[in-house]
């Protein structure tokens, strides 16, 4: 098959091909090259022509949580069944926004490794999943929260139960070893640098990477010193912070629009919440605008540090929209990054983080047919990346507009 | 819209229209008429027109086990995530096979509830959902085996523990009370016939109704002494029996095709079964003959008595057809009831033993618009009815060929 | 196979047939008849010829606990694993003693079931198996004690519980119903008359026999009155009670030897318990003196009244010998019954009792090759059936000198 | 008795004797010399004369697992009951391949210790039997899968939890310590070099002796820097690696046959797996290859450095021989050992490792009389070792062809 469309961005962050097609043999690119000399070598091979469209590699998504309810308002509805249908539900929407891999970086225990199961069993189409199986948070951390509901993290403690902690995750079939270390907003320190420390050597003492939630107070340089492989958020980073993560070769994941949507979308014409906001809106008004002001002033200088950025996009909160990992790199154009740039960070740049590069990742030869069409010219407006003609996931149409 | 085929079968038992066409509003059928004053009377109004093929209602299945896994080769790696998708998984089939309700009659707790509601919810998109909850079983009942894997039923003995049970089922959402009251092969008595009356007397006065899996020995005569709505199987019923039933208004489930299609798919040219038939097959060869030759030479004898028939598939063997209740209206046809007739007993029928033959089950103005098309001539081959091209649940397309 | 033994005792409690032989097929008796005429009419075939010796029916043991242990001085010790060693070696102890069928009437729960399943699966070699899963017992009934040990027994008071008993039971694979009735000593009464009315008839209505132990007090009138299939030990009943029996169709498991073996092989000259005998004796010496002259006294009188006799042992003591059968039916005959009705009573007749009279029991033909061989003549001399040469189970032989 | 056949392989690894004879005296040989000498030393005593035949000491299974089970297609069947029978028969079947002698590397905890218990009181009759109890695993090690079935082995991770499972595993009867470290096909490291080095030195100060499955990765260089006693499997060890172990003391149990077994009997001309091999064959046929090339061109390299070298047999798959040690020494044979050194691997080497050099594994004066008798020359002929005669242990027959 022979995919055409005007504008074509190999994800290496500074290509756009023009006039080129994608040839696809079963799951793989077996070919990039000029139409011309394809439509010639091929003939009789069958074409789809999006016109003008722009062919770009499936988006990836490293900050999902696709098994979080816990703040949505029939939450006393749940239970595995409904949870399970949930999860797939907000994985298969991911399609819809272009998302062809998704990291989930924490949900119920078993939750995502048995979607993954049960897609290999022929049960569900989904996005590729990497997960984390639940996330690890101290008695008290950020996540671990005196309800009457479960718990949304492992909690554990000291070094022997977070050996057997991670030890744990692994067993669950991660892929990723998370770590919760900040409240959202309380500035004061979660886990010890000696259990920061562990974590880190004993995750790839196991042969696994780990990542951190990582926001205000130490938490960003504890986990520097760490030696964490992808920061998540990292909130206030400073510049000499970002120049550390790139001397170590840590990567960043900055969630910019988990902190700006709200503040954008529910916002008076005073930058004040609208009545109807939601309440837990409203509660963390000044927190959302300290966040997205530090992005917006930010963001820019510490990227131009050359630490490594990857992009997600966490979108927790009750009725957000799914996976809009499209709108999280408008954000990163919005604030300097060249179109080409911000592609690759949520593209070529998240599949590095996963050690995937040589599998899935960009628009080449040899690697997996993770293919999004959209409409348009996206190199020249970062927010065609929003309008998806189609999508596949391993040279398999997962969706179409 | 305007949906237009050769043939139109309503789901009355008799009636095939010729040169009509069915006019679908929202999830309704607002109109059924010839279709040269259909034409004329809605100009511009879009048309598919599906030719040479009929128009049918979508196909009830009344006894699904959407749940069932314990006999499958991978039942270790169940939890109750990979349940919710497999079961998902299941309803899901059974669009493609022409199915737009379904009555499961016994998975796990809440399983099949909480599908309903992630419908609700727009998590997942199945077929219209009626249930059971859990069987209700006597300890040592049909479906109470020992095994380390937990129970396929509900075990209650004696009325208060049945009261208990019952009232149980429909906390859970139950719209019916599913009782086990035979083994598959063993003749032996199970409920008393106290505990079966007390059972529809408490089910009735809360005004739900219920059925039963009645097989062998006395089950059969008991249950209808009881007065369960409808008797499951029922495999080896009198003439006498069918007669009692019909006179007490119950309904009978025949299910021909879980006791006769492995039969006849792993038979060899003696009847014996071929040497890689599942060793469980094996086992029962001996009984899949005897009942699949009961309902060969029984059936129609039974149906004349004018016993309300309608109709379920039970297949929960491995490897088995999903949903396929069109090869067991095909067993009916076979064994001498005349085409409308049999798909009357797997729409209309069904419909009207779910209290819903209001709301749906018959291409009938006003109806919800349940469709099912299928290629060529039903009426006159109802082995057409396995060649689906298009279904139609409220309206909305759920599967197209 | 053909066998040939001076002697053989067909087990119909008359029949002594000299200079026969016996043909064996597989698992079955193809043919008893004349010496002469077999050999002429099978020739070539293998002879076992066993000279001056007698061929008859393997031995049936009504009455075993194979799993007991709790009297074991190395109680402590045991957990289900030696629990099955030790229940195993009784069985295949049995062999060695005549014994080719076991009707366990109380181990643990499971036991003598995975046992069973255990010889089919290849995995040991045992006789034939019926069993009651285990016994029960009201609340502080026999076989309820207070100990920091797991109790022998189900406990079950009151219709509801009984029900379930009962049910379960079943459920474990039990093929009759077994319930304690009363303490070895004590005179009260344990379970109503409605209780026992309710379990014979729970039981009946599910198909299946129920025993009972009866001892003293009024457990044996009571038992009588609710109609238990057989009734165990009954170690006081009068000729009245013995006639009303054989009018309702019960039969009589006397099991003397439990309560006379130790009286003879513990008392001194004058009928005392001698030094060294087991604490547990010397308790209850004036017991075993009671019940061993009833059945000195009564046993003929009771046996002439017509009841049906059958014979098990009950041996739970420890140090007693193993299944001994041949020693129980030697009390028969010393307490005046023919020898050749005393075997009946321990084949033919335990046989009916299992409602398997046509499928072993006898040395006829078309039964089950379960064949005993013992040395010298039986019919004169019950003393020689201790003397075992060789035995059959199904055609296979398991034990041999 | 006089034991008399044509060859005697002592078990030295060198010496064939010719018309010598062995006296067994109770449980013991007591003498060995030539046939005349003897015959006239001991007249009247009684001979068994084998002829053209080998006699050599009972075979040692130092790797066995008795209670596997959880690959069964029967799985849900079994409870602690089943599973005992299960493993009698696995250890009985060993007697007429040979084994006199089994180490048992974990199954279910205290199973082999009852066993053995259960033989000590005469319940059964088995091999001499040492055993781990349940071998040790980190959480997610090899063994520890999540399944909704039981652990097949003991979780501990750190020091602390360690210690507390080697101290609990002696108190279970275990002879050794086993501890899993290294998945079968993934290459990651389980136990951290500081637990591996707890595990030996507290197993040692304790008096025990520690083996471990170490078989890809880097365990099989951290098992030998920590000091396990046996390493088990070491499938892709180096040159380097097995003199390290010679230096250290360290005996090898290959365990050939458990990876070279299934990749030749279900292999087809092209070396792919036959269609109905197990799919669980299938699944691992690639690692199967390797395994088995890796110790086909390089045992006997790895041999001729001069590690002390036993024997075991590993076959844990459904389908597979029961402790076929003989063909494990066929592989040994047939890779370049000289016959008399593979049985001496087999029997004097696994006697030393068990520390019983003193008591068993030779024919030799004064040891323990387990004897093997095989048809035929075994020293010319390596294969004769499966054509098993007669089995003694202690002196007893305990199989007979």
């Amino acid at each position: 098959m022979i995919l055409v469309a005007k504008y074509i961005i190999t994800g290496d962050g500074r290509t756009l091909l023009k006039d080129h097609a994608v040839r696809v043999e079963g799951d793989k690119i077996t070919e990039v090259g000029p139409l011309g000399e394809m439509l010639q070598k091929y003939p009789g091979e069958p074409v789809e022509d999006y016109g003008d469209a722009t062919i770009l590699p499936g988006l990836i998504d490293l900050h999902q949580h696709l098994g979080t309810y816990i703040h949505y308002s029939n939450v006393l509805q749940f239970n595995d069944f409904l949870l399970a249908y949930k999860a797939l539900h907000a994985a298969q929407e991911a399609f819809a926004v272009g998302v062809t891999t998704i990291r989930d970086v924490s949900s119920d225990h078993l939750l995502v490794e048995k979607m993954r199961q049960a897609a290999k069993l022929g049960y569900v189409d989904v996005p590729r999943l990497y997960h984390c199986d639940r996330g690890i948070t101290m008695t008290g951390g950020h996540a671990d929260q005196i309800t009457n509901i479960k718990n949304e993290c492992e909690v554990a403690d000291g070094i022997d139960e977070l050996r057997k902690a991670i030890r744990g995750q692994l067993r669950a079939g991660a892929d990723w070893i998370k770590v919760m270390d900040s409240h959202r907003v309380l500035t004061r320190p979660e886990f010890s640098q000696e259990e920061l420390d562990f974590i880190v050597q004993e995750t790839h003492r196991l042969e696994r990477k780990c990542c951190v939630h990582a926001g205000v107070g130490p938490s960003v340089q504890m986990s520097i010193d760490a030696g964490f492989d992808t920061i998540e958020h990292a909130t206030f980073m400073t510049e000499d912070q970002a120049k550390q993560m790139k001397e170590k070769g840590l990567a960043w994941i900055p969630t910019i629009i988990t902190y700006t949507w709200a503040a954008e979308v529910y916002a008076d014409e005073n930058n004040q919440p609208v009545q109807n906001a939601p309440q837990s809106i409203k509660n963390f008004w000044w927190f959302f605008q300290l966040a997205s002001q530090s992005y917006r002033d930010n963001f820019k200088k510490l990227y131009d540090t050359g630490v490594f950025v990857g992009a997600g996009t966490d979108m927790v909160m009750a009725g957000s929209p799914p996976a809009p990992l499209a709108m999280e790199l408008e954000y990163y154009v919005r604030y300097g990054v060249p179109v080409l740039e911000a592609i690759k960070c949520g593209t070529a740049n998240n599949a590095k983080i996963l050690d995937a590069e040589d599998r899935f990742g960009m628009i080449r030869e040899g690697l997996s047919a993770d293919i999004l069409v959209c409409e348009g010219d996206v190199s020249s407006d970062i927010k065609q990346l929003q309008k998806v003609k189609k999508v596949f996931l391993e040279g398999k149409c997962r969706y179409e507009a």
